[in-house]
């Protein structure tokens, strides 16, 4: 008789014929608003019991493809620096072995450590960018390492041209001057996603996915609500042509469920969840 | 004086001169994910004094029906089979009497109980279904009488070519394969329907209505939120049309109001009772 | 050392020289069905913080410009008619110093108290409303000071064509007849209100927003959801095109913040005050 | 077939026959701090059923007493003047039809019509007053009707050593003063409740029972929390001599059900009342 | 590498080890009130990393103990035949395996599935009951398999002076009449619970725990809370003198965490269950 | 006119004038369970206008002594070092202009900070400990800054004999054996507590209390709330007995509000913090 597992729905896989692996990363020490982001993955195993393995947008099934959970990294609390390590260690070894990481935060500061360890396997990688806020601070109130500051030190990695940011909707007036110079960023809304896969051909590519780039009144579960975002239909409508680039990792991060005490903002990531992963090619 | 009385606002007609009967099924026993329909029918009838009578949409009046309000029907806890042989005689009765019934659920597996009693009475019946959900699963985990099955047991009454789903955009393949073969089905959106009026002529027709139909930002105060739904306001453009039909019965199931402690959602299932009230011919 | 103060953020220049003063008014004294818009001042001076100083809309940073928080007005609780008196004198003094009052509610009915002071001084004083309700009401269940009323008693003083009434999807069937005589009223949506801007010249304005106008899917932090209503990025719009009036004064009313435990509301809130702050011409 | 009624379990006596007469009075226009108990009364009904009928603590069943429900009270919003004066006269009419009155509040200021309309016909009553807070002040930011006021103004009424204070815990500094000169005021505890039935013989008798005497860890729902409050079960032992005493009428006040998600604080309120009308010497 | 795992606290043996088998039998479907213990046991394992696995109380950690938690049951929803017949098949097979059950619920029902698989393999069973609720009822609403009869079904099967009730303080006249006659019944209190474990010598003893026992105050996530209750330190006094007897199975029922956002219910049933492990003698 | 200021009720003295300073510390960044301590000062500050400034307890008025209300210090996120940096200083410069410092947390750790500060000046500090759990860790997942080991930090200042503990009854075996010889630990209770304030004589005192030693019960509002704590009157009584000794400083601390939205868990903070206040020798 087995210990009782919890894995995402559909997700039961052994980790050697993975082809995907799940993992959550329980962090939001940098949280600058209202904390709460390292219950997401926990919520969305648990939830994602409310929604069903069949897509009826792609029309594939979970069950098709193969995905191990990993279930959560063991992190300290309240050292960033500790967390990011791990996190690329983590996501180094699944490179290593084969795999396509999805990670589940937790705070966008999580997405440093995991193309830490993409772009030393992948020095070509492009970034897909999907967010409320630009989160392209030099630091905040003097702290580098911070949520809001995780494209910037994405930048500092990967260099110009490789960042594309779509939904931004909210920053300081020196980080949209920064993305004018240094990344491409579509404010507002989601248009011309569609072009830049098609400019991607083969490039590898991560997707980083804060859910607060989603309207409030689809995903009011998150610590810094920003009215006036995008619907869920039509970050779907992205989501549904990434089968067309070669995504070799993703996170979708952000969700902060308590403050959602319908459950569905929870629902809404694990909807999402499943169409990442049966948008990636070779899974 | 008399003893304190709670109805739908407006609906203060007595039973005898009552064109329009609404009767309350606060039943949840057969709820997967998360229970508290049960609570749909009071919370209705208590948040209903929030909203006015008159609909500045068909600019009619509740005062101008005649509509009774039965309560709800007294339920044994966790027996189905009780559940729909009470609701199905009460329908009966109801219909014997001349009457519409407006039926306030609790989960949606009332709706057999309603559709048994019409179908007997006007066998040529035709359904008008609007979910998130197919409910045509022949069984759920073994049990044939389940929410999630409820239209493939109307299906066994009615037939093929009677159902009419609309918004539908979650469950397993296998349901999809079914409705493509014996219902008609409109996945994702409201398209259609005006058609499918049109068609139907003098037909009696059920409009039974699960809330989760709309999108969870308009509607979370159900038990299983799904992303992706229709608006409000395209749900209402369908319902203001429903006079052109010969509607012998509805229901509207689905609403759990403790899952959203904002009460936009009871208001939402307000406003849609009332207007579907203000619908129906000859009343 | 400095006494703590909190200011709506970006909001700390001194009286003497603000162009623009905001206040709030802690009162829901006639609300009818459910209270709570008291608390709607100190959550949105609080929440503030969630946002930031710069609009990526206009481009336009709170810093540059001047504005005054003077916190709340004390008010006695349960006396309609203190409040009144107390408001109208507040903004006479406000308007006396030539600064341009921005009113936090509180219920609706403290409009009534603003645009008394703002009609004596400026005798031909236009009004904006952005509402889902009438609030044509000659009196509300007796009374003639009352939430449900306010605009009927704004016509008191202005009489016909001054008023210019959006999104109102609810009421009596005799306030919307009231309306076709005396008002402009534009049922359900936003569309015209650039026009009106255009035909108001110089004309001095006064904004009344009562943020109900709003969905309650990005709204239900209110005491009386009303589904059907204008999405946020509609209402935006209309906010951005403000500065081509002579806004003389405005007041956002009727966040109830205690409905929306996930906050989107009071984020909402902010985001609007923060943008009709930068739409002020002059400041 | 009846309309839908909605009483308090177990109180379905007509008038006529009816020695008890439960009424809500759902007002909190003059609240300080957090309104909501205008919703106290729907909330007990509504909520009684999830208790019995049979109390095993007097060993008494609700049926075998006649309590009449006569719903609530139809008020204006925000005027307390029409309040007082709309229960005064309610409540002068059950008294003239030889019922007992038992009101639900709303929030504490419906005490002083009660008593009112009481003092007329038994000019030697007594009033038992159970609270957390004093409700001894002149008058409240120049308010002389104000729930913190309102013990104040039935010693208007009463005079000297009519009034028994009981679990009071907070006050300004002149409340308590007054009290040691005017009332028999009983900090913090339910001690010496017992002696003071004993010493009111055959006098008439009325009970204000403000809820927030409960300590806040049995009673949360309520606007201004107040710990260091009395048990439940002390409380009850009170309410269980109730009997030696001829009771001529009663209220329950403060409850505010929103504030309580656990709905523990209405079903405690659920309770006490059934243990108060059982306890209806005559009933 | 494992896929992700979800046991309580410290219960990390493996099944051919192990003592004490944890088992979760998420099941609600006969509840009268208000629903949601189907949540408990995912509840209770989730939260249990917020306590300690040392007990200070009896000074053993559950790592010295072997437990394993085989997780949850899968049930049909709203049949509870069909949750009797599995919850009774997979406990007798724990019991001859040499294992002793700790059954986290779920209603109340499921404790009838656990008896009699515990009585087949010790027909002299006593149980030891802790509750709010008599649960002696014939039937409810005509069904004799309710969460309010359970108590009564268990008689069925032991007979007279096999039940040693506590804590009762709610139940219809005709409950606590044959309770006098059939049963040992404490009410209102632990009071003997000492003497009861004294007389009960090696008699082979289940314990059923509902959880609304406790007070409100201390315990509202349940379904019906019943005002009142004993307190937590007097519960855990009792508890720690269980190795006194021969448990051979015990159920901890009725935490219903949905209605307790601040989460001390679930944590005290943690600690409860902490607390019943480690005194199960010889493990 | 001044700016919008908000203090703590009865707390407007000046900075020069006072005798004690209130400051919030405003950080939750190693919390292990459930963060939102950070949001303990706004709260505590912003529901303080729901109690009164008069004391019935210790018969003193708030407006008779002297406090300013500093704010809260403005901290980077996630950054422990810089928090216990900053809060030393700030701690010091108070001390250094003969204020008394009372801090409002904020998370347990904010202690270390104060304490090195009060270290520094008064060698001899004894310190009084309040709390659920030991915090007397080596370190927390290799963390030695972790809210789960501030007492050991402490004990590494001060060394044996300095440090009071009352109410743990969570912990590690391992700290319970710490405390046997190097603190003076009282398990379950504030038995005691007046024999140590008798023995403290004139030694310097800083008082540290972790709210969640009282019983969730009467404070739910916290990130770990263990059940079995003591109640708020235990606690008052204790506090009432704070002017007997020289009490330098203090603090209390894990307030996280949104865990509590009836407001008790704030209202019972506000209490203490006024009661601790007007105990302050020499104020």
């Amino acid at each position: 008789m087995n210990k009782n597992t919890l894995t995402f729905i559909g997700c039961d896989a052994d980790y050697a014929e993975a082809d995907i692996v799940l993992c959550g990363i329980p962090f939001d020490g940098t949280t600058s608003f209202r904390p709460g982001a390292r219950f997401g993955p926990a919520s969305i195993r648990g939830d994602s019991f409310g929604i069903e393995t069949y897509s009826p947008y792609c029309e594939r099934v979970l069950n098709d493809i193969r995905v191990f959970d990993a279930g959560d990294l063991d992190l300290p609390f309240g050292n960033p620096q500790s967390m990011l390590t791990l996190t690329q260690e983590r996501v180094a070894a699944f490179l290593a072995d084969g795999k396509r990481p999805v990670l589940l935060g937790g705070e966008h500061l999580i997405t440093l450590g995991a193309i830490r360890a993409c772009q030393r396997r992948y020095p070509d990688l492009a970034v897909l960018h999907m967010d409320a806020h630009a989160d392209l601070r030099t630091d905040y109130l003097g702290e580098p390492l911070s949520h809001a500051c995780v494209l910037r030190r994405v930048w500092d990695l990967l260099g110009d041209g490789r960042i594309h940011q779509f939904g931004i909707r909210s920053g300081e007036r020196a980080e949209f001057a920064f993305a004018a110079q240094h990344t491409h960023m579509q404010r507002f809304t989601l248009d011309g996603f569609s072009d830049v896969l098609q400019s991607l051909g083969n490039t590898p590519v991560y997707l980083t996915l804060d859910l607060d780039v989603l309207d409030p009144s689809e995903f009011c579960g998150t610590g810094t609500p920003e009215a006036g975002g995008v619907r869920f239909i039509e970050l779907l409508a992205c989501i549904l042509q990434l089968h067309r680039v070669n995504l070799i990792g993703a996170d979708v991060v952000e969700l902060s469920p308590h403050y959602d005490p319908s459950g569905a903002s929870t629902a809404a990531a694990c909807k999402i969840v499943r169409e990442i992963l049966l948008q990636i090619k070779g899974a």
